[in-house]
């Protein structure tokens, strides 16, 4: 098998690419890193491009025979690779979306923070949640720091990205859906009352919360306790103990 | 009032110290950065020992009048900051804890994330619990990155720091309070029963779960639901879902 040894090589620069969105958006690639994340990517819907391997490596099995397997150097393989210790196994995946359907849905308004998107992500699958719906200048979804807190939920997951949240909101509100936005001026969410099996829990930005514009959708309005001396609770945060509450009884 | 100009003058290499552990425990202090962690700092029964201004910004009123202020250049401040992009403000204060005390407890066994457990902090002071317990080998609750996540948690909560988590589980199981382990192989966390007022949820390390010697001391294992397809969640989320259920009727 050919070991490819230049940064320089065409391949490498095109996989070195994937880690800002101008190179996915280019190529409609993107790349996972690591062994546990590797498989399951291998193993989804997805259609791999290709897989690397560090050189000293053993190639893994159970990749697909049409599959072609690159084999890099240490170097090589590195500057591919955003985390600071590569386990040794990438997937190049061609990206896809399935749009986000059934009666639990989140939707994200404005979410900035990468590990706040991948988490919300792979806590959503966990929850029994069916999907995301991504409002516009949320963290790219395709990126290395979303795909590695989400834990694999990627593959798994329905992602809808409605270039107006509010009117995708309204939309669903139409259809009988439940649409609760999380914000520290709301009801306290443990006394919520009259929410439809069919419902979207809105998290709003980390700094400015739910836009006005996203609010002026929702049918309920809600927060968590704030005891002790705390404001406000991470997005991550408090969209996991929502989330968890909504499906307590499925 | 003087301006620090010199990475090298004695004060500011003691401040940048205090980065790492090192630097902290040789002189019993740590720093607070940016504007709303240095109010709350002031305002906390923490005792100050300096704030550090940057030059570009306005002395902040509220500053007791004994605790002395020093302006930094930009690059001076920038070099005490463990942030990229400070906000011009940092508190340096004195070391102290006081111990977690009564109904609700967190202890984390060897959690290592700093971020988790800054997080952790921060939702158990909004959850309404008491305080953290914390095993030998867990990240410092005084490095820059824990202080970031806890946001002026660490001004409100009780800190234990036993030199061994199971003898301090077992003190607290023989008087009378509930030991909760999260774990995968728990039984269903919905379904608890007989768990008392007074309990003690204790989180694993982000790797490996609870030690089997903190899990022999549980009076309850128990794990959340995982639907979808996820395997497990972050520690801090499973921690926050856990701590706002058991907290659901208080």
């Amino acid at each position: 098998m050919e070991i490819l040894t230049s940064v320089n090589n065409p391949k490498v620069m095109t996989w070195r690419s994937l880690k800002d969105r101008k190179g996915r958006l280019e190529t409609g690639l993107f790349l996972v890193e690591g062994d546990r994340i590797s498989r399951e990517a291998l193993a989804s819907s997805f259609h791999a491009e290709a897989v690397l391997v560090r050189e000293d490596i053993p190639v893994p099995a159970g990749i697909p025979e049409q599959t072609p397997v690159y084999m890099l150097s240490g170097r090589v393989f590195d500057s591919v690779c955003d985390t600071r210790t590569p386990q040794g196994i990438a997937v190049v995946l061609r990206m896809r979306t399935t749009p986000a359907d059934g009666p639990r849905l989140v939707a994200l308004d404005r979410l900035q923070d990468p590990g706040n998107v991948g988490t919300i992500l792979r806590t959503a699958d966990a929850a029994g949640f069916n999907g995301l719906i991504l409002s516009p200048d949320c963290a790219d979804v395709f990126s290395p720091r979303v795909l590695r807190a989400s834990m694999g939920s990627i593959f798994r997951m329905g992602l809808s990205f409605p270039s107006s949240l509010p009117e995708e909101l309204r939309r669903y509100r139409e259809m009988g859906y439940s649409v609760l936005s999380s914000q520290l001026d709301g009801e306290p969410f443990y006394q919520r009352k009259n929410v439809s099996d069919r419902l979207i829990l809105v998290i709003g930005n980390e700094g400015n919360g739910i836009s006005p514009d996203v609010r002026a959708e929702a049918t309920h309005h809600l927060c968590l306790p704030m005891r002790g001396g705390a404001e406000s609770l991470n997005a991550a945060i408090a969209a996991a103990v929502m989330m968890y509450d909504l499906t307590r009884e499925i």
